[in-house]
């Protein structure tokens, strides 16, 4: 999804004009490491995002934890865990189970 | 874990005097499948508990949220989930993640 001026963000669901509003998605990838979503979690943190959510869908459910933990390792004190939300969804015809963490700057 | 009267109770944290107290852990297993482990859970409803919680580490995170699905299928709008805990652990000098699913019965 283009947002402005070449920058390409996977998986988050920001605005379209081009200005980081306050929640960012990401959404958890079986291609990409935990080191980097916690990567584009800390990014979005530092460009201004007062909120993150991780959304881990079917085998992704754990790593969205590991991610969780990898920020908090990173972060500590800086963010604060706003709620997590479990619950499943259809995708490709098949019921999934999903976590969503929401995550929140404190610094 | 021996309760009484014969009654072993696996990876459940109830009570030594063998009533049912308010609050029972499943502690999810990879050799349980998400059927077992949310019959369980239905067992202990049906038995008088009014809270039963789901602890899934490492990856027994995904399998958790699975048996929350499983079990909300079953009764519906008869159990409530009352939190969701995410960390991280550790286990046999390995840090894991886990998940701590809560549920209340309703009806």
């Amino acid at each position: 999804m283009m947002l402005s001026d070449g920058f390409i963000f996977h998986g988050f669901q920001g605005s379209n004009d081009g200005t980081l509003n306050e929640t960012h998605r990401i959404i958890v990838s079986s291609t990409k490491s935990v080191e980097e979503h916690t990567l584009e979690a800390i990014v979005l943190f530092n460009q201004g995002a007062d909120k993150v959510e991780i959304k881990g869908t079917g085998f992704e459910v754990n790593k969205a934890v590991d991610i969780y933990n990898s920020i908090v390792d990173r972060l500590g004190k800086g963010v604060e865990l706003e709620g997590v939300e479990t619950g499943s969804e259809v995708k490709d015809k098949r019921r999934l189970s999903f976590i969503l963490i929401k995550l929140r700057r404190v610094y």
